[in-house]
């Protein structure tokens, strides 16, 4: 399997490649940019939950392949993004307690490749990810995901504590995965959940975590902070799995 | 935490570090150079565990950072490698059943990085990894370690099959991952263990599965093959982090 990575440079092209309608991860823009050109291409941007950075113009030399730039890059999404209401749907249809992973600024394609394929694989009912400060649906994530990006979906939104909130009132709990928390084999995890996996490097944040009705560690014998997040995910998620099947009487 | 990756180039820099008895990982040797310096490097190469390769010019000229090679490129690894026999002593030291984590070819160092990590949270007692066609301790491991590679002992032998021939003879028992075993929960992993978890793209090699005395499988729900490799090492290992504390009536 080859995935491309969508890298559009210029500003007719960047303007008729959201014109088209396809995916958008993350738009460059010039500092001070704002005649007409850029400001169509920022007003077709916002139809789209693309993040969208003003960065000096010697970064775009940087980042720019071509070196045609024109003041704007703009990254596609590799594949299109679900919406959160689909993984509900597709959980009512299955029967089943809906189970969703929330990634809470996961920045490392491989990371975020390897939890996709985990929750497929966990029967998750889809991944969410927040629109910024976090890796989006590039081909390195899709080539990580050895394919599970064709099934599960993955939504992007503005507020993971705003998302979390309106699916409290769907019947859902919040788990977030952090040290300080009970042992996730005494945290019954069976009903319908939320499991809330923080950044690489800082963990969950503040507000996310207060939003979560309980805490599940996972127990640490040595000698340093914690596990690679794809693994701390993996280990959680077939936690989940677990509960699940001994409350069905299936182990 | 930063390391330096070494790459020793040339003739006289390659013996030199050799005869010094630091590390080495990998040597690449010129197709057909067997001159006299390069046989006292290969002599030298001989009193460590380094895998040995011979290859093109065009290779090594790839290879080359400075452009001098001479006809030798040697990988030094970032950290000195441990003994097996040093891994039960340290479980026998701890009044613990040893938990050993055998890696059959893992190849890429992320996901070694990330299992040397997660062994060690999870109580192993050591890490054996195969001399030929596996990534041995470089620098990117030791930084996708996140600073595990200063505490669990990582062995490197020549053939896994033996290690595990000698291992059973101390009481260990081995179990591999694979689709086609009994699931997880159903195999018991509670006594001397040796988990064994195969290469990224074609898991356990049948020689190695075939001297194992279970196969343990994680469930998979999803429409793909299988988990991540240091996913999959995570979830095991966690398993049997669980079956021991529920023997030990802590759960």
């Amino acid at each position: 399997m080859r995935y491309e990575e969508l890298v559009i440079e210029g500003r007719n092209a960047v303007l008729e490649y959201l014109r088209s309608g396809r995916p958008a991860d993350r738009l460059f823009v010039q500092d001070g940019a704002s005649d007409g050109p850029v400001k169509s291409i920022l007003r077709e941007v916002k139809k789209q939950d693309c993040q969208v950075r003003f960065v000096p113009k010697e970064r775009l030399d940087q980042m720019s392949a071509e070196g045609k730039h024109q003041g704007v890059i703009l990254y596609g999404a590799a594949y299109a993004y679900a919406q959160v209401e689909e993984m509900l749907e597709a959980a009512r249809e299955a029967g089943e307690d809906p189970f969703l992973v929330l990634l809470d600024g996961i920045e490392d394609p491989h990371n975020l490749g390897a939890i996709l394929r985990t929750a497929h694989q966990a029967g998750a009912h889809g991944v969410i990810i927040p629109k910024n400060r976090a890796v989006g649906l590039t081909g390195t994530v899709a080539r990580a995901s050895a394919g599970a990006i064709n099934y599960v979906p993955v939504a992007k939104v503005t507020n993971l504590t705003q998302t979390i909130d309106q699916l409290k009132k769907e019947g859902l709990w919040f788990v977030c995965a952090g040290m300080d928390g009970d042992a996730m084999y005494r945290v019954n995890l069976t009903g319908p959940i939320g499991l809330v996996i923080g950044n690489e490097g800082s963990g969950v944040s503040r507000l996310v975590r207060e939003a979560c009705d309980m805490t599940a560690s996972i127990p640490m014998k040595g000698k340093i902070d914690s596990l690679n997040a794809s693994v701390a995910a993996g280990v959680l998620c077939y936690e989940i799995v677990r509960q699940r099947l001994a409350k069905a009487g299936n182990l």
